[in-house]
């Protein structure tokens, strides 16, 4: 598999740089759970210090081997993806002078800080210098990194390996229209409920965190390489191949809320357990790219959690555990978990809406960059866009314009990744009903091992082998198309099929 | 306090070191905590890895400096602290060659291994090969660090800065005939029970663990600061100084097992936050040496803990949690907590004669190293001691020369600290009541504080500042006295004085 000398060389030194990578992932998830709360003063300084120290490794220890490595050699399919990777990894370092790495570095800590205040305050103008500085950098970034057509096309790739912004401009402009046809559709026939009483309902912790357990046994979690935790934002981790946490979190009320949000983190988390245990402790563990990581998630969540079958196997465990479900039949929890309402806060956002709030993001990043829009005109654009794709005006600027972290922590070219997570879920659910069966039988069969050994061999398996559209090519027989996402949701939304 | 250049540059450099520390200490406090079970396969890896990095990083980047200032400088009392500490490391890692580092670091994994079967099955011939690699390799490192009067000296110093074989057998002379005495008197007079029946009696885990975090709060245990969690054996891990880590265990029945270890790993905990926050991330940050360290965790559980005093304080707490405890008094309480029995463990061991276990086995691997024994010998010879001091004869060898891990993982020189934690917190008290009152009275009126305030004050602000017979000389105005001890258990066990 691996067996050019140089290549072996590289991943024999890459591993120290992966157990500078395993302990920050650690470092990442204790702070977010189980951390007392004084300890981020020494937790900062030494994560601060091993992120230099992996910087300074790789460049003086991995990256002459790689460069030595590059197009000299022949090299088969598993050692050129190690070098494309690390090369990537490379050019960035590169390419970035180290002067706009660490003032970006900086800035993601003093912006973050400054957005959590504004967004309490609902007050743009203090943010504004910051998120300012946040596209002049991102600017300049894209300028060291090059790219073909449009700037902003250097700044997606960093997040999604090959995605320019004529790929997001083809996936959104029949996206767009087919979903404002499927949001009429679902206000004109009144299947699903813009509200449910069960959004304002309180339940017990205890009970809901048990009820989340046993769907992560449902769906064959292994245990023995995982954990459930609680954070205040759920997030996933790969630790190691072997060592791969969720989390969730407990509001209080509206419990679909945490309890997707798990089945969401299970996607997440079930990907980074399967790549191959080949490819364990190289460049090559790990997704293949934020958009197809959040195809998994966005899969399990959606189209297995959100679906009518679904609710026949997960009923018993709410009756079991769940006193705040007892007494209201299938139907009626499947309604509950698909209320559609344009809603103004994307992170509440129900299948059909979603992707709105993206398009609506990506045009505002693509024109900063571009330099058509200034950041000062931000807070008008936002709310005319929102109200021209989901007929809504913010009430205030905390739950439009400052309503994201991203940007503030200088992530621009991000946003897409959810939307192509959307897309290639669907997309995948009709492979796997062409290769499997049909998805609903499975779910009602309980059937999930095969539902996920599917995905093992079309995706997991390979890591970041490919890129995201090479592997996509190979594993599905054809690109990304948007056609699938636009029919599942016509399909759910307009036909109402609850099989 | 730090102006030296070279010093500066010194703790400059070593900061990334301190980093390495930070996420290793974490690493291991996941390990025994919740890192899932599969997860090992790749903690071991970055483990050993991030040592070796730690080890690198040592000789190339901070190694040199401190050499160059290294006697060359004038340097004020925190520089020379600094200049000490690190100046031990290095030698030890100059002084004793890779190969026999590495040959320890290997057996360290694999004896350990063969011990835990050996000991289960009871089988001393299966480790015997082992245990025998160890004493070479402990006597090789020991001509290799060099030494005054004994080999002994070398590995005592490693655990104990400063220690000899000429102080421990000091310790112990006057120490051994004490405990003989008091042993004889405590099962004459009869107030001391042998057993008692809450030894046997089952706890509810959750309500043990309410009360371990309210004895914590009653100690004023920073939780800012800190955790308690569940782990196969205790331990306390500092993180930080911010970021102290303690855990106990629930064993299912004789409560008094988590309890005091609980107020044990208190002890060491509040040493490890109560260094002064300029040591922090220095060098300097962390206890003086093992038996300072222990002297802390042993004052707070024995001292303390085991107090009649100490018992009105705990009482109401365990009435309102724990059932099992109802319907015993003070007294019937103070007399379970301080059963005196002759036993073959020593983990099991109790105040009176805990000492005893730690001199059989300070005579055994002295006379090992000394070449006075012989490996092979360890079976017969334990036995034979065992009976003389206790008077008891091990059923098994698991439950003799195999009950330990220590010499499994190449420690050898590490059980005198015990000793001289427990001789100093006698020693410790003395002074605390000379300076503060009488301990029972600050107990009975709760004032934790003040006592912990004491022990920052005399010990646990200074960190490594000063060799451990400096501090204790310094901050008690004289050496280390066992004779403080000894009349600790008179007092205590021969007179039976409650308060």
């Amino acid at each position: 598999m691996f067996e050019n000398e140089i290549i072996r060389e590289i991943l024999n030194k890459y591993r120290v740089l992966w157990s500078l990578s395993h302990a920050s992932s650690l470092m990442g998830w204790d702070s977010e759970t189980y951390m007392p709360s004084e300890g981020v003063k020494g937790r900062s300084v030494a994560s601060a210090e091993l992120a230099l120290l992996y910087r300074k490794l790789f460049l003086q220890d991995v990256a002459p081997l790689v460069e030595k490595v590059m197009g000299a050699e022949r090299l088969n399919e598993y050692e050129a993806g190690v070098v494309r990777v690390l090369g990537r990894e490379l050019e960035r370092m590169k390419k970035i002078p180290e002067k706009i790495q660490y003032e970006l570095a900086k800035l993601r800590v003093e912006a973050s800080t400054v957005w959590r205040g504004a967004k309490a305050e609902g007050n743009f103008k203090a943010f504004e210098p910051y998120l300012t500085r946040v596209f002049e950098l991102r600017k300049e970034t894209a300028e060291y990194l090059g790219y073909k057509e449009h700037p902003y096309d250097a700044l997606l790739d960093i997040y999604e390996e090959g995605l320019t912004d004529r790929d997001v401009d083809n996936m959104f402009r029949g996206l767009v229209p087919s979903i404002k046809r499927v949001l009429e559709r679902v206000s004109q026939n009144g299947y699903y409920p813009r509200t449910h009483e069960l959004e304002g309902v309180e339940y017990v912790k205890e009970e809901l965190e048990r009820v989340n357990r046993e769907v992560l046994e449902l769906l064959s979690f292994p245990w023995s390489k995982g954990r459930l935790d609680v954070s205040a934002h759920p997030f996933t981790v790969g630790i190691s191949l072997w060592d791969v946490r969720i989390t969730t979190r407990y509001e209080g009320r509206d419990f679909r809320r945490s309890l997707f949000s798990t089945i969401h983190e299970f996607g997440h988390a079930i990907y980074d357990m399967n790549v191959d245990e080949t490819l364990a402790m190289t460049p090559l563990e790990g997704g293949a790219s934020l958009g197809v990581h959040e195809s998994q998630s966005r899969f399990w969540e959606n189209i297995v959690g959100r679906s009518f079958s679904f609710i026949t196997v997960l009923k018993p465990i709410l009756e079991k555990h769940l006193s705040v479900a007892r007494g209201y039949d299938a139907e009626e929890l499947y309604r509950y978990f698909n209320v559609v309402r344009p809603s103004t806060i994307r992170v509440d956002a129900d299948e059909v809406t979603y992707n709105m709030h993206i398009y609506l993001r990506y045009k505002l990043e693509r024109g900063l960059i571009g330099g058509e829009i200034k950041v000062s005109e931000l807070p008008e654009l936002w709310n005319e866009m929102m109200e021209e794709l989901l007929g809504i005006v913010p009430p205030n600027l905390s739950e439009g314009v400052l309503q994201d972290i991203h940007w503030s922590i200088t992530a621009v070219g991000y946003f897409p990744t959810y939307t192509i997570g959307n897309l290639l879920s669907a997309q995948l659910k009709n492979a796997l009903e062409r290769e499997v069966g049909p998805l609903a039988e499975l779910i009602r069969a309980r059937r999930f091992a095969e539902i996920t050994e599917f995905m093992r061999r079309k995706i997991h398996k390979y890591g970041k082998l490919y890129p995201p559209k090479e592997l996509i090519l190979k594993s599905l027989g054809e690109p990304m198309n948007p056609e699938y996402f636009a029919r599942y949701l016509e399909e759910k939304y307009v036909k109402v099929s609850l099989l």
